[in-house]
């Protein structure tokens, strides 16, 4: 057994069950060691910034960390933005990132840079395994630290040398460290700062939306302490629905956040932090707490946020059952796609069990509302604002959950950055429906060049942010990658290509051509 | 006048004429900026990695630097893998790289990263300025640490109250200092080592190989002296054609290159380094100097590699003009498109001052040698290994030198990893005539596979070289980003399309199915 085979057994050991690959010459042992653990699953990917994305996606889903295979810096480099977007959802990511041989470092070949100062950038763990012997438990502590919680990047650096020699075996799986129990003197703290007669929010993100149970016990807190109840901007799992306590997410925009945290006294933060601008602007805040409201840290290192959250509620002596969302959906328009028609109709057909990966942008600003009601789902946004996420994301995402429809809501300038997602789609045959949101423009940058100052852009400016010359053709672009797409022309065409795409196995894409919302 | 004009501006006196842009909210001070300076134009790219390897093409051919606009950490990330190859060319680059304003570092927004990090791995100067007093001449910096000699990357961070905040204007250019003079003890260390009766040999690599005078300058030593010419396997930008002097190309194969340096006893080496494998591999050697033979390198800091040579010549009396490439180019074939026919159809095609992206890898094994007696061109090739660059390197080039038919020889596999650069082509009307050499795999990889030693892959291993499921479509990918496409059917019909795309304005591109090479 060599140290690739005793590698991926160590992966396979360690719970790691896929693996989201782009190789190259150094990475070539490792890929000749796959057939010998079918237990990890290899999905190609045409470019690393799909692997890097898919992985995320696969690892919020399933809850377990994901694999990438990565040839060299230039490979890192290239899934580098999709892993920031994977740092901040705290996902288990496990980079294996292939290197020159170590004797071979010291020639400075072409393709020789520094990895690790790369990785560094992006990574809470970061080794390059400098010995086969050390090879194996290198993984196992890769895994161990990917897994958290919380969740992190952890990237292991593998000489094609060490790759190629002869192995020990693999190693045994780290054990976990148990949760550590709610820290009592935090949790008096939020309870008391909740139960205060001013104004007060919990404000809540990271694992509690990622399940029934953490939004049950968030709810619960909020109803029996009267509490505002929010979310985060960017979660990067929501489990949301009819049945299920909805959260107020805090909006993108400053001016949304310090209206819905005006006169906010005490906030209590569980598993994200307080609020801030998500750009500066001229004149502008950027701590958005209100002045003069404490902030309270219900966590502290090693606490399950969920056992917190339900130690708070009994401090509270909260035991009324939360309301709920009611199942209330839009009926299906008629006529024209707009951003609103379109969420609307999303929100009238968005199947029970669906995985929505977000990555709408603008024109996805009316989707989180018009689905609030609709069967169970979970939602999957842009956790680190890179754009690139959302077709990635829903591939791995698909893979987590083979039964369960994957919609992508996703923008067309975004798109262009991973595009080649379909066809690793096609290739797996994922059941994701993709809808593209193509105003044709970066619209949000529209909006940005006005809120930093730029009140009269000239023509080179605005061309900056136009898409529209040449007009980008999806359907020719997914077709291209084996993907089968159409462009829908009204609201009802849309809707029968929505349905037969969620009927039949395997991707679609949907071209939805939209006015600018802005 | 505000710091991003003031920037722009002094881009433009330090002879910047061209900013290759994707840009985000940070920069959009930057971009309101443009239309103040119109000397410098924006050309837009729908991803990072297409916006630096544009940079590179344009430097390599103006033999200036070119400007990127990059979105924070992510956009450098997405960039990342070009500057790699950039680095390796020694090609002069500015990034300007957008940050969070300075005061809004501290509340890690989203899309907070350690920028200086990843810039750090591939940058040869970095700097992150403080204040919009240092702002402009920070750039004149980093543009004379980007002109070299020899180039570099230059990456200027840029916060965005740096460019929003008002500026004294505009920068001077940093003087450039004067070349070095040959040091007279190497010239004569390399003449003695040449005037050998045993096997010598002359390689050189850099600048040497970009202009008719190094070419003429390194033969006419070889020609004097008896020495074999080799150049290196990669060059940035390679002169050539009938009525040049021909140089021999080091082989991408540590056993091509062990062949060519045969008995060698004495390597002078010129603007590059001594040869290395490009990967190690279990038992082969990394280094490819023959045992025992001497390396002599004539180049110290700050010498021009020409001035250089010419003084070797001086110093072995060597005043014949040398022998040049005759004109001789392969008759037209008939029959089925093969890695071979196609060749011999290009070097039977190719135009007169053509500029030629080569991303052929395995498919364009014959392209070499079948162009060599075509009428003068330029080869640019892939310096750094990091696959994704013809097409990028090919739109800069045309933006470069708008007067001159650039061929992009791009294989299949490649060509997904910046296949956005298409759409920059259609939005600027770039005469770029892109060939796909599509054998529907990572040919190259299934040759690694058995050189690393694995000898009996199994179906996985060989799955994850193969990209033939489902089929990419070229076609319809390039007419979904507005450029004309076609699939040539044989070599006439190759012939056809590609006469066509020379005759037409703007770019064009050709699909060419092969069977594997290997």
């Amino acid at each position: 057994m060599n140290g690739a085979q005793a590698l991926i057994r160590t992966l396979a050991n360690c719970g790691v069950d896929i693996c989201f690959t782009n190789p190259g010459t150094s990475e070539m042992h490792f890929v000749a060691a796959l057939d010998s653990v079918p237990e990890v699953r290899a999905v190609l990917a045409l470019f690393e910034g799909v692997a890097t994305g898919a992985a995320d996606g696969y690892a919020r889903v399933a809850g377990r960390p994901a694999a990438t295979l990565l040839h060299l810096g230039p490979g890192l480099g290239n899934g580098w933005a999709n892993l920031h977007n994977a740092r901040r959802a705290h996902t288990p990511i496990v980079n294996i990132v292939g290197d020159h041989a170590t004797y071979h470092k010291k020639y400075d070949a072409p393709l020789n840079s520094d990895i690790e100062g790369i990785a560094r950038a992006v990574s809470g763990w970061v080794r390059s395994s400098a010995s086969t012997e050390d090879l194996t438990t290198d993984a196992a502590a890769a895994v161990a630290a990917a897994a958290g919680p919380p969740g992190q990047v952890a990237t292991l650096i593998l000489p094609a040398d060490v790759s190629w020699s002869e192995s020990r075996g693999p190693a045994e799986p780290v054990a976990v460290t148990d949760a550590t129990p709610p820290d009592a003197e935090r949790v008096r703290a939020a309870a008391d700062a909740l139960r205060s007669d001013e104004p007060v929010a919990l404000l809540v993100g990271g694992r509690v939306l990622g399940s029934e149970a953490g939004l049950v016990a968030a709810a619960t807190v909020a109803g029996g302490s009267g509490a505002k109840l929010l979310a985060e901007t960017f979660p990067a799992r929501l489990r949301r629905g009819a049945g299920l306590p909805s959260v107020e997410r805090l909006g993108y925009l400053a001016e949304f956040m310090e209206l819905q945290l005006a006169g906010i006294t005490r906030l209590v933060v569980v598993d994200t932090k307080a609020p801030v601008s998500f750009f500066a602007y001229p004149g502008k805040a950027s701590d958005l707490v209100p002045e003069g409201c404490e902030v309270i840290d219900l966590l502290t290192d090693g606490v399950d946020p969920i056992a917190a959250l339900e130690a708070v509620a009994a401090e509270l002596g909260a035991t009324a059952a939360p309301d709920v969302q009611p199942a209330v959906r839009p009926t299906l328009p008629d006529g024209d796609l707009t951003a609103q028609t379109l969420a609307d109709a999303l929100g009238a057909l968005l199947p029970e069990g669906a995985i929505v990966s977000d990555e709408g942008n603008t024109s996805g600003l009316f989707m989180p509302g018009a689905t609030a009601g609709a069967p169970p789902h979970d939602w999957l946004t842009l956790t680190g604002g890179s754009i690139g996420q959302g077709l990635p994301v829903a591939t791995g995402a698909a893979l987590a959950a083979p039964d369960r429809p994957v919609i992508c809501l996703q923008a067309d300038g975004s798109a262009m950055y991973t595009i080649q997602a379909l066809w690793t789609q096609a290739r797996e045959g994922l059941d994701v429906t993709t809808i593209i949101l193509n105003n044709r423009s970066y619209a949000i940058l529209n909006l940005e060049l006005s809120r930093v100052g730029a009140t009269e852009p000239g023509p080179t400016a605005l061309s900056m942010l136009d898409l529209s010359t040449p007009q980008l053709d999806f359907v020719e672009l997914s077709r291209g990658m084996g993907v089968p797409a159409h462009r829908a022309t009204d609201v009802a065409d849309f809707a029968r290509l929505f349905r037969e795409a969620l009927a039949e196995p395997g991707p679609h894409l949907i071209e939805v051509v939209l006015p600018p919302l802005l």
